[in-house]
């Protein structure tokens, strides 16, 4: 048992990101059953829906679970009373300040782990008080920080800085990635893209085959002019490349990007129009599995590393 | 041993990169003497400065070395002449296609390793002959690929790609790091920055105070529409960054960089209109040391970190 498996209270230090339009109760559910823990992304549902969600993971038997909140979403204090009504035990916040609600959720006895993409807003949420956080680098799916941190160095960066068990996050989809974050010191490791392609996943069957036939290169961090997102290349994200490539302003950004776009590619299936967020860590994945079977592979891989291994020094 | 200090002929898996303006013959010597692959960084020589570099690092008792020859440099058949006319031992080969001087090295007995940024090139370098290659990732200092796959996700996807030793480059300056790196399958490491940083480089000193003081976010990916190269912020990156934002063509930018930009900054120390061309791990570098406790270091904290090892699974 390591400070982080303690703290969430989970069997592997194995954390399934919540993603907007992959991750519902289903997802959250396979998951935590597996040893890890589950998120219910609430970033891409409404208030009922959230509510939907928890209701029906709980009924499923599943009592080990967590709810990530971006921070920034129109419903975010909304969800803030819903996870503190239903008790949810464990909630990730992202995007946004970790100040506003940690104190709260804790009185409420919820741990709370916050999303961060550098050292310095690292220091600043031990600080707010959260119980752990999520170092998320430059090769992650979906919203990222602006100072393009590589998983390989911010984690390390940020395990100096401060004394909470992290969470690695960005680029990881093998059991070789998972032993590499831990030896840069990640007490464990959230993984999105991976899980993203489940068959639990709640995402259009048309983009899990465009996850797992993605190859090096297919994503790119765009948008960097309003917030960073790492995307799969289309029809719909050339434009965004062109337009940012002539030196389009936030305002047209804005335009282009319009309202529903990852709804439309993720759970919709429209890989011309949508936005298809995911990870680099697309590039390993090639097979739609079961959240049961992937965690068994995970462990395979990472033992086989580990026994093959034979230090340099 | 393993596949890749035998084929090099070294104590420890870490070559030192051949960087412009910094690894000159007492950078590659001390590395070698340290019991690494020290190489000299031809991408900044005229040809007479070349051959005065490998004489002096022989005269200085070291005859096991290598020198980095970027293909596309001007003056690259030159270099082939002359590091078969000197019996270089090894040539590291880098922005070029691999093809059309490895035969001809390694009829001369000469040991070739080639750097690249993608498995589609690491399969085409294993064709062409090559005896190992350079994995290296986005957060690497100075010219990078266009798909900026990092390295976290980059050495997985090559191992899987190739058979012949695979060594990872790009955001490793720590014993973490090395472990990290070596858990996704590297055979070994090639470090930059941190060499950059020492003692022996031939850098200014002004260039290594300011990498020593880098934090996280303080470098960029710039001019990605010319050759993609990573650099410190100052005000010379800042105005490729403004000029970038507003849809700057790629020939506005050849004017704006001109000519002689990396020399001024890191050689002539001049912070403010020179290039200054680093990797992400200047934020994990404190100090200006030696190369030789640079060395102990390294595999003091990898040995640390493997001492305090307890698998998650």
């Amino acid at each position: 048992m390591n400070p982080l498996t303690k703290l969430l209270n989970i069997k592997y230090p194995v954390i399934q990101g919540g993603m907007v339009w992959c991750s519902g109760w289903r997802l959250a559910a396979a998951v935590s059953k597996a040893g890890g823990l589950g998120l219910i992304g609430a970033g891409s549902m409404r208030p009922e829906v959230l509510i939907e969600h928890i209701r029906r993971i709980k009924e499923n038997g599943v009592t080990n679970f967590g709810v990530n909140i971006p921070l920034l979403y129109s419903y975010a204090e909304e969800f803030i009373d819903i996870v503190l009504k239903e008790k949810v035990p464990v909630v990730f916040t992202s995007a946004g300040s970790p100040k506003k609600f940690t104190s709260l959720l804790k009185e409420n006895g919820i741990r709370v782990v916050h999303v961060v993409s550098s050292a310095k807003f690292a220091v600043k949420s031990e600080e707010a008080g959260v119980d752990a956080l999520v170092a998320e680098g430059f090769e992650a799916g979906g919203h990222n920080g602006k100072e393009e941190t590589t998983t390989l160095t911010l984690v390390e960066l940020i395990k100096k800085s401060i004394n909470i068990p992290v969470i690695a996050a960005g680029g990881i989809a093998t059991g070789r990635a998972i032993l590499a974050v831990q030896s840069l010191g990640a007490d464990g490791v959230q993984i999105g893209s991976l899980f993203a392609a489940s068959e639990e996943s709640s995402a259009s069957d048309s983009f899990k085959e465009k996850v797992i036939s993605a190859r090096e290169g297919d994503t790119i961090l765009a948008l960097k002019k309003l917030a960073p997102v790492r995307m799969l290349k289309n029809e719909f994200c050339n434009k965004v490349m062109e337009q940012e490539n002539a030196g389009a302003t936030k305002e047209s950004l804005v335009e282009l990007l319009g309202k529903g776009r990852a709804r439309k590619g993720i759970f919709e299936g429209n890989m011309v129009d949508g936005e298809l967020e995911i990870g680099q860590s697309a590039s390993m994945i090639s097979s739609i599995q079961p959240v049961k079977k992937i965690m068994q592979n995970l462990i395979k891989e990472y033992e086989e590393a580990l026994n093959n291994f034979e230090a340099y020094f």
